[in-house]
């Protein structure tokens, strides 16, 4: 049945999943589970809620519950031991993700882990490590949720690069944008403690803006960042009359230099009032440019240099493409027509994990391997905080 | 346990869903009843697919195997017989809505039926009729899929001219353009055919448009149309080769005049190029005015006419009021601030049903009564575009 | 000298201007004098502000002394008579363009005349029989000052409709809206009056925006219209504590049928709430589609049905085109990367007649024909609407 | 007359210029003199083009014949001697600045001058000096062309932010983005010659937007910024088939920390691709935020983070204030609600630098001082950029 742990999935109707953390995130991944057949129509397989692990009760119940999970336990460790589980997705705090992965990629589960992918790049470097060897050893898979790189104006973005449409790249701004954090009465939570969110907004948001533009243009060379908390207490979340120091980033400002000879600015913030969930780049080329806003997800803006500028502006000027809903086959539903949505994106990152599986193939989402190098940019870039200096990324090895 | 033939729901912990007709806008509902609980939390029943019918086997064993349905037929009179079916819901084309619903009425269950209400308004006012009496006879409720009423821009907009922000309301535009019909060699469907359809964009996309002028607006006193088929004969969809006559409208223009005292155009159109999904309206009034725009459906456009214009603009113009994902409790998965889609709205009018139902009470969205007051409203614009001339939208007796 | 009293203005380096009523839009008007030589470099001729006239002394002495005219009167007949005046131009209320625009013709003088042409129908029908007959005798130039024919994003608009980009055109939606008369206390003024305006919104918006529709897409056939007169009573501008009925439209709605085929609807207002001076239009064709908006004037939209849809969309979706300021030659000051404004309109405008007249050409401007001719459109409307059915649009004799 | 050499203008009715560089701004700033008396009002004065001195013969005929001026020279050591020329406006590039206005307050003139103020900061202090002590001596007043502080949404911004509305300010992005020079054949020209223009984009582009943010924000404390000069050749403007090394940057990256405490990014580029004259910026506080971009100039974006939130969305979101051509009296022509345009700006920057002098008050726009200010900030940033290392910003003597 499995061969040295690894269930071959791709002869299964079924595949198993076992989900670690059925808080927000672990909904929305749940959710992918239960639509993608709908979906993504036609396919000889189909998720299966397997299992579920939660140390909350109340959340283990629901998960049976409201969404149907099979099986619920308390400790992860009994779900990775499940015969019937053949994926892990870890949507835990980032100081536990190193602990699951290890044990669930040990036992030859492929994993889907939450960005950032660990709590520090040395843990991450762990994860991937164990992820090459499982690999090697039983075939297994991981991905990291970096689900924006499934937008189909971001699919479209990396087609035009990759074609050749924007030339040489000369300079590019992205920026991820969140209020949640203005109001200096929220409590602190896991999101804004280092021990175990391992940072702020740069782990947070940074995970996910930085592998855009990895994905999109290369990899980085050098940064050059500053961080800040601007909010710097809050109160504590056990007893709201307190007020406690808070210890990670709430904005990051970083300047990059990528191996493509382009240099850009990166921007992360939990405190831009007036932000919704504002993920944006702009990328300039000698031959066009692109630009892209998430709140505004159904168009990727493109300006083609080589249009003629005549008479009178000629065809010159950016064109709102109509991504849409877009996807590729077999995920053409809802139709491309119709307003695209968030989750929509989470849909895509993991259906194109789990066919990724089972055909045996390379996702074209982020690896332990992909998301390593991000931890390794966002440890640079803290680096280039704390020192006011330019840091190179050091090259994985 | 069900008592004159109407299902308690309220009492129980699974709502039956029997689903007719399984093409794109089955698959749709579908995946409403399949995530309501996930995304309006904390439930004490939930949606059971209980029984799915289509005439066509391959939907079938598809609704079975991807959506989960339990049980599936041919004949939508098995279903309608079936004892763990509390809701039908009716995702055929036009012509074969007065037969299910009628059907289904009169075995007492609860009706959700895909818009427009009927082939014509005859058959509207049947179905009203039935529903009617149904309701008396047995507490049942029916909705029609006017999924727009359920945009938070759009429920925020209704509280803001039912609260007086707009003052007496002078004028509006609204439209609803498709591009889908463009391309004339797209081939003749039912939704191109009279017989089938009832008529083309004035039932297919005014269906919306004027619901929701209704909805915000309040009701119709006469209406000035043109309807327009611009591309007059298609390749029949059994032979491709052959050109047959378009015998319904693909655009129509409507002046409308409210009990309200306002004066308004509406559009719809398949053939509006450069369109995808793109309902829209913008309503002025003496206190301030309204904008929407479907496919950037994360924000409600308001103009306070209230607010003080100088220094220097003051802080008069429109604001993008953020909408977003702001559904009321308990919809608030997932959360605020994530962009939303379209799939969402069939969600939200799908749980204000079913919770209808489960409290007794009459919905928000468009009842039967409103289907058919909508049909009127589109009977009398065609008479008017026949007889050029205005026509009065009798009223409903 | 002058041959038949008309000036060889094509042989003198100036060109006397001769204005009639220094109110707001005469100012506007002059300022296009002044600017013509800057702005259109390298011409062989000037403007001269030669003569003003006006009954307001006040206005008299602010021209001499803001602007520089070298004379000034209180009878337009004495600045008609002027030897040194070639062209007239006509900055009065409606009601007295009929006698002005004859005196001057009858000089010989060329005419340039603010909109809408006339008072009424048979004025403008006198009026344009008489720049026909000068313009057989003396060679006589005349132009409406429809100015936003002279927008560059209008002027690529046309030449993208006349080569044929936008295919058959279906139908469209144009709109001239303005909020100046929101305020019920805003007191009757001579364009409140039908004695002296001829009309409301429809003349004084209507002229323009039905003009625009006429210059991109020809001829109207015929017209189907509602005019309201939402606030029916405002004070008296003698005495303000004294409320005077108004008996002019501030709203009209124009369902009108177009020579080639397409239908649309043009809608014009003095109370929408919100709007500035927002002058739109949307056209859609076979082949593709565009869309203005005189409040973002930079960017015509075009959308070009024949670009490719896939992959992910492909490059099809509008395109912002940058028309900017890309005045033709010589108008190329101060740069087409400039934002505009809206006064650079009326001095693009001026220039083409005064440029129409050295080249003794025909202005691509507006000429009284076609200011008669969008008088017929209004005319129709407001029988249209008087006696609410469709009304032909009376063929020129 | 004159006393102490300078003219008591505000006893005059006529303000003389002498304008020193009739190239394309020249012709601008003219525009300005030409118009100033029709756009504000009833003002005592007016500017008279006194005089005109260019080294080109042409230059300085066109300036005769198609402005106005009364006399020319090519000596702007002539121009400055004159009698009748009370301001004198530098229009030249950069490395002739200090030696005109060294001239004109040497000779008591006001001074208004392009920017950026000087090739290099210790041109800047010296002329900083001169008209600090021309200003004790002689009340001599002066003024950089600092024109995006008049453009009434940026008025309104500054309004915003002194009230408080925006809180303490977290962090901003800035940008002036061009695409002039993305063309590698656009031959050099003094724009692109250290010698003449002392830096590239970020003293072409650059002295606007940290003017700009240096106006709104407040003062520098230290910079960390990135130069790139991504198109190293161009063809020499003598012989265009001779290629020549580009010696100034054409793109500049610089974090910003204010004294405010806020940080943030300012961008200026010359290559970037779609952007025509993009100057924007965001600004992110506690209690709201803004936003502006250039080519949409008509309004300010204001986020006031106190309006309540609920009912869905309530009324919270970006206000798009409609500042439009909203001047402060007596700049109320041509009116509040017309598209304003980029040459409007300079008019007002203009007025302003007269009406200062007239009224012998501090103007509102940028002095020498501020100029030298920029410049010191500029050339911390160049610093910065050599170095790879944050510097502070010098603060003035």
């Amino acid at each position: 049945m499995s061969n040295e742990g690894k269930p071959e999935v791709g002869e299964k109707t079924e595949v198993g999943i076992g989900l670690v953390g059925y808080g927000f995130i672990g909904r929305v991944h749940t959710l992918g589970y239960m639509n993608i057949s709908m979906y993504y129509r036609g396919l000889g397989w189909k998720p299966r809620l397997a299992a579920v692990c939660s140390r909350s009760e109340t959340n283990r119940r629901e998960a049976v519950g409201e969404a149907g999970y099979a099986w619920s336990c308390a400790d992860f460790r009994e779900l990775v031991a499940r015969e019937d589980v053949d994926v892990v997705d870890c949507c835990t705090p980032n100081d536990t993700h190193l602990d699951i992965a290890l044990a669930a990629l040990e036992a030859g589960k492929h994993v889907y882990c939450e960005k950032p992918l660990a709590r520090n790049v040395d843990e991450a470097r762990q994860m991937a490590e164990a992820a090459r060897e499982a690999g090697r050893r039983a075939g297994v898979k991981t991905q990291v949720a970096c689900i924006y790189r499934f937008i189909p104006a971001v699919m479209r973005a990396k087609q035009l690069i990759d074609e050749g449409a924007l030339g040489r790249i000369f300079h590019f701004r992205a920026a991820y944008l969140h209020s949640g954090y203005v109001d200096p009465m929220r409590p602190v939570s896991w999101r804004l403690s280092k021990a175990q969110g391992g940072a702020g907004a740069i782990y947070d948001l940074g995970a996910h803006i930085l592998d855009l533009m990895y994905y999109l243009l290369g990899d980085y060379v050098e940064v050059m960042a500053s961080l800040e908390t601007f909010i710097k207490e809050r109160p504590s979340q056990a007893d709201r009359s307190v007020m406690v120091p808070v210890d990670v980033d709430d904005f990051a400002l970083i300047q990059a230099r990528m191996e493509n000879g382009a240099i850009g600015i990166i921007e992360v913030s939990r405190v831009a009032t007036g932000a919704n969930d504002e993920l944006r780049f702009e990328i300039h080329g000698s031959g066009g440019a692109l630009a892209f806003n998430l709140m505004d997800p159904n168009w990727l803006w493109f300006y083609d240099d080589t249009r003629p500028g005549s008479p009178i502006g000629g065809l010159k000027g950016y064109t709102k493409i109509e991504t849409i809903q877009k996807f590729p086959e077999p995920g053409g539903f809802p139709g491309p027509k119709f307003a695209v949505g968030w989750i929509r994106f989470h849909f895509a990152s993991e259906y194109e994990f789990l066919a990724s599986i089972q055909e045996g193939r390379q996702t074209t989402g982020a690896t332990f391997e992909d998301g390593l190098r991000i931890h390794e940019v966002m440890d640079a870039a803290m680096r280039s905080a704390e020192e006011r200096e330019w840091v190179k990324v050091n090259h994985r090895n």
